[in-house]
Parts: structure tokens; C-alpha cells; sequence
């Protein structure tokens, strides 16, 4: 940490905004969660990722690519066959992911519930 | 659960979709984090969160309020007073939000390194 001594998520200019802003996103945290338990295709991850467009696919795994977090293996087969994978950094990250995806799982009555109230009252 | 029995942040129309989009989000994110320790009024939330415009935080803080995760409070006096704070299911969220501000700061040297590595190779 010695070229950041200050890191915080708090401080516009810290580079952790940065990697919060990319993985504090609902398309990175499904992407992350389908690939927790193993390799898969792009277009195995595509549809377990209900209603993700293959441009928001394909960026994302290029930003998790290129922040460490996903793997991408070609094979030289024909058609040519890619997958990917979490690199040990991206597990890292799997279960806080996880977890957001419980709450929002496990809280969604709760939610709705307060969305319903509060458009009562307005 | 009755209403929803299969409840997945993964199936587009579920509804825990949306609810993952609005926790899975960087400001979202700092707001929570802030908030975590004790309420605050609005302009100490906008400094905390260094970088957040106005309108950002205004829309994000009516959203969480909506949701249920975040309470607002005004106090007549002159001029009025305005608090916010964590509800009991937006303190549910405090720790899985910490979690993933800590893993940004934590392990920014790795995405930075991943980041130049990824960039040199192009």
C-alpha cells in the first residue's frame, strides 16, 4: 500500500472507487455468482444470466479480465471454444457477492412491502 | 416467499432483480457504509462520500428510503432539520456492503498490477 497510504473507498481520486464501482454492480455480481462453482462458456454464463445483452457480457468479462478477477482460456479447437473462470483474486470475491445476492433473495418481501407503503403515502 | 416461490436475483423478472440492482451499486454502497454508524443529515452524508453530486444522493437516498433500508427524519425547526439513518433491514445490509468496500481497498494493489499487466499485453 505503499504508493496509496490513505486508501479509501470514500475518496473520489483513491483508485478503490474505482474497483468498488466495478464490482458494486448488479451485472458483475450474477456474473461472478454463476461462475463461482465452475468454468463456463459465454454462452452457458448468457443464459444463466436471464436477460443479460451479449454487449453488456462481453464488456463486463473484459473488465474483469482486466481487473484480475476472471480468466479467459481459448482452445484451439474448431470451432474455437473459450471459457472462463474466476482467477484466485476473482474468488476471493465470489462469497461477498454471494451475500448480496441473498439479501436481495432473502429480503425481497421486506422490500416490497416498504415500496408499497411508501407509494401509499405519496 | 408465497407469492414468488422461485425467487433468484438470476431470473429477469424476478423481483429480488431489482432489489440486487439497487444494493449492488457503488453509491448505494458508500451511503450504507456511511450511514453505519450513526444518522446524519444530508450535507454530512454529501461530504463523506466525497465526489457525489447533489441530485445522485437525493435520488439514491429516496430510492433506499423507498426500499425500506434507510429512514428520513425532520425535525421542525427553523431551518428545519433533516436526518437520515439506517432502518433495522438497512443495517442487515450494512455488513455485506463493509464487505465489499474493504475487498476494494484491500486488494486494489492486485487489480492495479492486473490492470497493467493486461494493458502492456495489448
Amino acid at each position: 500500500m505503499s504508493q496509496h497510504p490513505d486508501i479509501s473507498v470514500l475518496t473520489a481520486t483513491c483508485p478503490s472507487r474505482t474497483s468498488l464501482a466495478r464490482i458494486a454492480n448488479k451485472w458483475t455480481a450474477m456474473i461472478v455468482i454463476v461462475l463461482g462453482d465452475r468454468r463456463r462458456r459465454f454462452g452457458d454464463i448468457r443464459t444463466a444470466v436471464d436477460g443479460i445483452s451479449g454487449k453488456v457480457l462481453t464488456d463486463t468479462l473484459r473488465d474483469l479480465e482486466r481487473d484480475g478477477l476472471v480468466a479467459r482460456h481459448v482452445y484451439a479447437e474448431v470451432p474455437p471454444r473459450v471459457e472462463y473462470e474466476l482467477t484466485p483474486l476473482g474468488h476471493t470475491l465470489h462469497e461477498p457477492l454471494r451475500a448480496l445476492g441473498l439479501w436481495a433473495e432473502q429480503h425481497i418481501n421486506a422490500v416490497l412491502a416498504a415500496r408499497e407503503e411508501y407509494d401509499a403515502r405519496r
